[in-house]
């Protein structure tokens, strides 16, 4: 067994630290008052949909786990193809990720109420109440990834038995990442139905209520008012949650796995324990984040009667102060560990921390309606709604320049400092691997306040439901909308930060994908494998580096396989936003049907004498999701392994990279268009080129409504998409060595 | 010298036949009669249009070809890295490319009022000479591309002196590629400069026409009607003659290049022939596709008083004549050649025609109004325009799903077909490689008549914009709308068949870029180069095979330089449509403001007094087109450069996988989302859903109009944008041996 060193205690602390203050903040913001009566009413149904929804989607999911499960089991204990400790630690991830949305949700479902009633006290008390149940979900997130993952680290290096200490440590680590299969698959799940759930319902309730009925947005006379903001919740807290958790765990995941694979195979860098600090320097980084992330959290405070850009200079002070702190600490503890290079390294991890931050402003810059690419859009409103389409399409197809340059640059960056050399030379490719990961790990290492801020946008939101649906005056409403677009600026840097990680952490799954091959070949226990028509030695598979590794199984841009596999990554991307884009059309549709029933069967509803039928709309809502969500998500796990089957290794690298590319790049453009066209909408209500009721504010909200699928389902789920698929191709690695087609 | 085989000789025979059988066509289609002086006239003001824009066009073009064919001077002079032949080679690829573009819209601005004239006798005079006119512009395209190689074939055998014979194919084989260059990049100014100019006059004519003031499609009170016409014919016309000599020209040449490839080296096949032969195989294949393709035009016949039905039938007929003997005579052109495996090769060639032809019908299914997604799209049209653009996006981003197995299954066939074997051994590589070339060709054999049935289209909508501008009757233009319907079904198959071979020929050009370095290699004459901070002895790079070269230079999917490259390839795509669809956006906008000031300034322009200043908006669309086309044109000379001097070879092989799928996807998704809006308004203007006027007619304009950019600018660009950037590597690969940054 190995000796777990003082400082990886860190972890464990810091994830119980983080869980507590997460229940600390719950009671406080619990015990705040509800408000009126109609608000608590208001508040319960909201909160009944949501959990009727949860259940319901994790009925669905379970299943899929248990075939899963079952599946890895066979594959591990009939055929030997896989390690015992897999289907365990797929369905952990699976569950926890689900406990991280499920918290989540609970936190934001019993604040809207009580956050609508604080803004009508203050400004103020709105935004501490808001972002405090921000940080529940935040804290929530980093406490149980790293609650999981100290866990599975400890239990799987009581039982793994293995006298190579080296062999033993690539075992745990690559073993560990079923769990953040696990959690993908959750994650993927929750962002497509809950994305589907909300945009339906969104749609829904805009096409009949705002554009047909002529009733302003969250109207309590509109059916499909419940379900929006369900929505809301499911979608925007709970699938965000679990997406988060995924790429928190993933990139910590991915990092200790390349860290293993750097030094594991060098005797020396066993025996003098370095290897093992590699392997947790991710997760000390990570518990050290956190332990700033709740400091942080308490730096966020303004005086009473503070204005708008007090607020916001008091959420940036809260990021800033983590993120600065992260930057110095992350050198001591790379210090203190012995890392060699550790100057390298830390320029890896600070490399990461810029590249989150750039591409986080050039979403900002894109999206807001402060700059001109929106401003641009919005002039475009004024000839219809064509024009304001094909700008907005135009600019989010431009917006991907920048965080593109900047995740090549990043890249290349961090591999070069953390190799300690600006050569790319095949000897120091494990180290500047490393650095990839760790660059991802540093982007995320204070998610527990990033994220908070991020959580604090949806809940601000239905607060501002709330308070409409309950009848509060236009101030509250006003206050409301002031929480919600502060919450628009944090959130952009948010996304910045997940889409970043995104590309970063699935450079790394694939040095981690090698690992698992190399562990297959190992497990196999044969002499030679047939690759490309030629026996190979097993004995130099093992020993091979990773140029010599690739050159075995001919991954090399020649190989028509890999080619073919880059097309089927390309399409995979598009054909998972099509039948997304696609599953919330006929969502939408069911529920515009739905919501003019009502209003032909009940003309009393709409005359504030009939009670709307609120809960048919979250039913119409969630079965939508249900249903639609199924297909793709099954896709993510069949076409890796269909992929292997057909194509092997050399088929599953080009798919992972084409799916990298092609998502990386679709997801940025379909995130930004959706933004962009929001904010142009909001510019035009504002009161410029004509206002609200202008033809120009008509085609904006066409624009918005196309937008809404893109930013809201279809874009946010490319990033679990792509690492979904290594993380299936990393777990049946032992599949793509054993049966190969072609 | 090499010796030509007498059966070389069928080549500049197919292109001297297709020469004169254009030169016949045209003639005959001049002695038609041109209809009343009105029609006339009209006719007249379209082609003044179109020829001052072609003249403008190739002015600036002739700049950029300056500029560059300077800089390849000096690259070949001045460094040696470059043979000396490139300067010219490169030249003529573009004046060829750029000459058949002019002939076909020469054939197209007289045909137009002598269509309409023959379609006010009969429905089938009009067809037959539209066809016979299309059949110009087929003929002329590949007449100009089979002269161009033979010529060039013939010039460099006789000049370079080898006497290495194998070496010397190699050499002129690479040679030749750059006269693909050279057409590529006249195509992408023609597609890309088109494509704006004739969307901006579209969109323009149609927002402030049709919307604002009320007057139906193409009447002659609009003062961008004649700028609409003008468009269609630099458009669909010079851009897609330009567009297919470029496509064609790439197939015959990088497959001739592999040729060289696979069998150059072989002492023994270069002594009995075989590496000659190879090499002129795709040639003889084109030539006896061209043969049949003039053949198959004289089977396009109809009796007089036919059927719609029997007209469709009839197109069909002649390409499906063409296509059936073109399967049996390849086998027996590879049968007298003696290629090796001509079994295989055969099977490639027939793979790559049925992959034309289901790709072709993919699109038919999914742009079709008599299919289930276009009426799904036209249903949504109901709810409004929000609907009709998302559905519309689902449908395109699936209908990427077929093209891309099928091109998947095609590449996998054609190699293994050719490799003679199911194993993906090394060995077999660069026959494997020469099939999926082969493929290519076989596709694009018959080019002659499918282009004939595509460029058709055009002819006959531009007949239709006459009839209606000189104010024939409604039964005219009901013809004329026959024939452009007939058109849109044939187009389909075209589309397929250039998109099809886009994707298998950009394959091809990836290994003629290892044959380009390795020819560097041999040019620079030093001992060894650094690569990845290693010296590498530049013998062991000659003597490399496929595989092994790559492994030398570290062309594998985990060396962070491909994946940058990967990274940037699919950006370019993106960034490329971004900057199209924008540059159509804000031309359109500035021909929205003078056709409403001349409405404004003129009000008897509406009441049919005062005549419009038709003059002034094709100025306008000329002047929008030729600035807005520069940067997205230069992007794709550049970024390949760039990328090559700041990563070497591995991030150009990046840049090219990435580009080559991500752009393949993105293309199919834009071309079909715009086809299915097209007749999604075209199904409801036919009566369905509350026919012309209702709120889905309203919603389904703007979803066509959304979609005028992505099929008619951007979507069609791609395609040569992958080939281009494909080129540029090509042709400066000995500056990404001599100089690279990292």
């Amino acid at each position: 067994m190995i000796t777990q060193s003082p400082i990886f205690w860190l972890t464990p602390l810091a994830s119980i630290l983080a869980l507590g203050f997460a229940a600390w903040f719950y009671m406080r913001m619990k015990s705040a008052p509800e408000g009126t009566s109609r608000m608590a009413e208001i508040a319960s149904h909201v909160r009944a949909g949501a959990m009727a929804y949860l259940k319901q989607q994790y009925k669905i999911v379970g299943i899929f786990f248990i075939i899963l499960t079952i599946t890895f089991a066979i594959l591990a204990y009939g055929f030997g193809l896989q390690n015992g400790w897999v289907p365990f630690a797929f369905i952990t991830g699976g569950f926890f990720s689900g406990l991280a949305g499920f918290f989540g949700m609970k936190t934001a479902t019993y604040a809207s109420s009580r956050v609508a009633h604080a803004a009508s006290q203050s400004l103020n008390s709105g935004l501490r109440l808001a972002f405090r149940s921000g940080a529940v979900m935040g804290l929530v997130v980093v406490g149980l990834a790293l609650l999981d993952i100290a866990v599975w680290f400890l239990v799987l290096n009581h039982f793994i038995d293995d006298p190579d200490q080296g062999h033993k440590l690539t075992i745990i680590t690559t073993t560990m990442l079923t769990f953040g299969m696990g959690a993908s698959l959750q994650a993927l799940f929750a962002r497509v139905g809950g994305g589907i759930f909300t945009k339906a319902a969104d749609v829904g309730a805009d096409l009949v209520g705002k554009v047909e009925a002529g009733i302003p947005e969250d109207d309590p006379r509109n059916p499909a008012t419940i379900a929006d903001n369900v929505g809301d919740n499911v979608g925007d807290v709970a699938g965000m949650g679990a997406d988060l958790y995924e790429s928190y765990a993933g990139s910590i995941l991915a990092t200790a796995a390349l860290g293993a694979a750097a030094f594991a195979g060098n005797p020396a860098a066993v025996a003098d324990g370095t290897a093992y600090k590699a392997v947790i320097a991710p997760m000390i980084i990570a518990a050290v984040g956190t332990i700033l992330s709740i400091l942080g959290i308490f730096v966020v405070r303004t005086k009473e009667g503070a204005s708008q850009r007090n607020l916001l200079d008091a959420l940036s002070r809260g990021v800033n102060f983590s993120s600065l702190l992260i930057v110095i600490l992350s050198w001591v503890v790379l210090y203190l560990l012995e890392i060699p290079n550790h100057w390298g390294i830390w320029g890896a991890i600070v490399t990461g921390l810029i590249a989150g931050i750039l591409i986080g402003k050039t979403t900002e810059y894109y999206t807001s309606q402060e700059y001109k690419p929106t401003k641009h859009i919005a002039q475009n409103a004024t000839t219809g709604p064509a024009t304001v389409i094909i700008s907005g399409l135009g600019v989010g197809m431009l917006s991907t320049a920048i965080p593109v340059i900047t995740v090549v640059v990043g890249t290349i960056l961090a591999y070069c400092f953390a190799s300690g050399s600006w050569k790319f030379t095949p000897e120091s490719m494990s180290m500047g691997l490393y650095g990839i990961g760790i660059a991802a790990v540093g982007m995320l290492s204070t998610l527990g306040i990033t994220l908070a801020t991020d959580a604090y946008g949806p809940i601000a939101d239905n607060a501002g439901g709330n308070a409409e649906m309950s009848g509060l005056g236009p101030e509250v409403r006003k206050r409301t909308d002031a929480l919600d677009s502060l919450g628009n600026t944090t959130a952009a840097t948010g996304k910045g930060f997940a889409i970043g990680s995104a590309a970063l952490t699935a450079l790394a799954l694939l040095a981690s994908y090698v690992e698992e091959l190399k562990i297959a070949v190992d497990h196999l226990q044969v002499e030679t494998i047939e690759i490309a028509g030629h026996a190979v030695e097993s004995a130099k598979i093992l020993k091979a580096n990773i140029p010599e590794f690739m050159t075995i199984f001919e991954v090399h841009l020649m190989n028509p396989k890999v080619i073919v596999g880059l097309f089927i990554g390309a399409m995979m991307a598009f054909l998972f936003c099509g039948l997304t884009m696609n599953a919330v059309g006929r969502a939408a549709s069911r529920m515009v049907e739905e919501v003019r029933r009502q209003f032909r069967e009940k003309p009393g509803i709409l005359e504030g004498k009939d009670m709307p039928d609120y809960a048919r709309c979250v039913e119409i809502s969630t079965a939508g999701a249900q249903r639609e969500m199924i297909i793709p998500s099954m896709l993510a796990v069949v076409v890796p392994i269909a992929t292997g089957l057909l194509f092997g290794v050399p088929g599953v690298f080009g798919l992972l990279g084409g799916g990298l590319a092609g998502g990386f790049v679709l997801a940025i453009f379909m995130a930004n268009s959706g933004g962009a066209w929001d904010n142009a909408k909001k510019y035009i209500e504002e009161g410029h080129l004509g206002g609200k009721g202008s033809i120009a504010h008509k085609a904006a909200v066409i624009g918005d409504t196309v937008g809404d699928p893109f930013k809201d389902t279809s874009g946010p789920s490319l990033n679990i998409l792509i690492k979904l698929m290594s993380m299936v191709s990393i777990v049946t690695a032992g599949v793509n060595i054993a049966f190969t087609l072609f």
